[in-house]
């Protein structure tokens, strides 16, 4: 007789086959055949020797996309959230103060942790679909001296892009070390780490990289890296403990590697792949092709009748655009309506956008012309078949 | 002319294709096609209806494999120690005392973890490859009164099975919750989360399930809810915080999920799979199957003049076997032997049992007679032709 009190589950019975869909929300984005394909790979050990190259490749693939020539450069076992929180948890501690330019949902995201770690958060807060000045910044700077600053470069909940020049030598005059978060900007737009005088700079896999959601690109400046390694305090976790990480990528001086936890080693394999096809096609030929795309875009949406949420053309994302609610529409339907008629993902708003905009994502591979006249026509067939009240 | 000052990296150049092996260590395990093809499915949204379907169908699959109708039940994005962290740290505050039975190198991170929180640890330790009797528990819990014990069940590094018969009630009656750790026992070796009374339990997917690393099986008795859902302070982690998984995961009563952070879609399709898999086999079968193939395999090293580091029969980690480094031999000239000759895993120690032994896992597919078979004649080859000190 079974010793079991919880039979099997019905619901596995019957294997998964996913749809094909065009994944054209805020992420995460399609992923070509390639990259899928690296992923199934035979797993291998996460510290066999192949493993070490791989991880060797990515943390080269991730100096170039990130421009950068800092050693601890590596990939978070986990989302763009994670590395945020791996950013945060290692830089900060309890009493330290960080200034965080609040545009969108990223900033209070940042602000919530640093407060769980019993840091002091100030806060500058940009108008909705704006930005902050660098004279904003620097007023802020000088009055609360805090050891960390906090800017998302691409803002996925208002669909800012958020100038970088000269913040970070703002930062350095002040002795605060800039952390920028570029998880939806990553390869769709100019971005310098070392040039710019960012000192930890990270992204997700699923956005412009086209890899599935898992692993997080993360570096961290020489300078940061002084703060980082003389803490007087361990960091909480222990995962993401920035001395453990490092050794275990190989960015330290240390001859062997130890054990610290276990990677996900298909990711990983996607990741490199991601990796490598951003490599091919160059950073350069990424960001204008992400930028060219995005305009041919917002000229169709303009021609549409429809409006940009973010009125500063330079301050587009080329990556995710947010256009206003159509007035008189319920946004809800309208995305319901281009995912069941046209298999396409559009999204509402997110934190402070919710019910004011859509998002549209158009990351990596699909940022094409191709994928632009597929959301055009389908918000065209969505706004003549949706209810329309008289406004 | 060119912006960027990093070029492209050389590494990236060429394609990879991973080895096939044997993976016999103590994990990552081998995934067998059908969960790595699973894996390969289409990206869809981490909160798309499908994906939601999906993970109902994995925390259904993972209350059958702990034997547990636990509501909070769900997959943490990370490995076995994200799952570790994410039930210390949202279990314990500061100044909260944790009981620890070290039997190995599981016991120690969960101190260290413990410490970080500014949680008050106590430790009982057992003898090097024993375990800790429910007699010494009953004295400790009575004396120390802490709120919080940890047991690893599966100790992979000493190749322990701890016994739990028993602890439950024992924590229950000092008003203490009893944490396990299954990562390396889970699906192998007889568990059962409500019958035995456990309130936090958790695994990794890369083990018996033969997942890619990279999620974790965890789930929470309403007992450790009681205590995780009325904390005092907000967990430090965000990304772990199990309010906001509980409602990622539809665990809570509230009536719509919010975005919390994206979760690793293709590795949540393998796990389906692997989940899939052991119910197909029934859970049973796969305990007894570990155990008939660790029998066979215990004997045969035995056979050959091999000792095992565990010496009570009982206490024997069906899934990772700990051999005594044979003496006169270096263990590590040993590995590199059989992984160049034989294309096959088998690792030293770990924490404290390293140079002490060499560990082998046969978990999940990698349980057979077969596998056995291949282990023990690299073993006989490695011992033939590797150097032996005249000792």
């Amino acid at each position: 007789m079974s010793s079991l009190s919880v039979p099997r589950p019905a619901g596995l019975d019957r294997p998964f086959v996913a749809p094909r869909r065009h994944m054209f929300g805020p992420g995460p984005s399609n992923v070509p055949p390639r990259v899928l394909e690296a992923g199934s790979n035979p797993v291998i050990g996460h510290m066999h020797p192949e493993m070490f190259e791989i991880m060797s490749d990515i943390k080269s693939g991730i100096r170039y996309a990130f421009q950068t020539h800092n050693h601890v450069t590596l990939a978070v076992s986990g989302s763009g959230h994670a590395a945020m929180e791996c950013a945060l948890l290692n830089t900060l501690e309890p009493g330290d103060a960080l200034l965080v330019v609040a545009n969108g949902i990223w900033g209070e995201r940042a602000a919530d942790i640093a407060e769980r770690i019993g840091a002091k958060v100030h806060t500058i807060a940009a108008p909705p679909g704006g930005c902050v000045t660098n004279d904003e910044i620097n007023k802020a700077l000088s009055k609360l001296r805090p050891v960390l600053m906090f800017v998302a470069h691409g803002e996925s909940s208002t669909g800012v892009l958020h100038p970088l020049d000269g913040i970070g030598d703002l930062c350095h005059k002040y002795g605060c070390l800039l952390l920028v978060d570029a998880v939806a900007s990553m390869g769709g737009a100019p971005l310098y780490m070392d040039k710019q005088g960012i000192d930890i700079l990270y992204t997700g896999s699923q956005k412009v990289l086209n890899s599935p959601p898992g692993t997080a690109p993360i570096s961290f400046s020489p300078r940061a890296c002084q703060k980082v390694f003389n803490r007087k305090t361990k960091p909480v976790s222990f995962f993401l403990d920035l001395t453990w990480l490092a050794n275990y990528w190989g960015c330290d001086d240390k001859p062997t590697r130890i054990y610290h936890h276990t990677g996900p080693v298909s990711a990983f394999y996607s990741l490199r792949e991601s990796l490598r096809m951003l490599a091919e096609e160059g950073l350069e030929s990424s960001w204008e092709r992400h930028r060219m795309v995005a305009e041919y875009f917002h000229t169709g949406l303009e021609n549409m009748g429809l409006k940009l949420f973010v009125k500063d053309k330079n301050a587009r994302l080329p990556t995710v655009t947010t256009i206003l609610a159509p007035p008189g529409y319920d946004w809800k339907e309208i995305t319901s309506f281009i995912m069941k008629t046209h298999n396409l993902e559009v999204s509402g708003g997110l934190g402070p956008s919710v019910g004011l905009v859509l998002r549209v994502g158009l990351m990596g591979c699909n940022s094409s012309r191709e994928s632009v006249d597929m959301v055009l026509n389908a918000l065209k067939d969505a706004l003549k078949h949706c209810h329309k009240s008289k406004v």
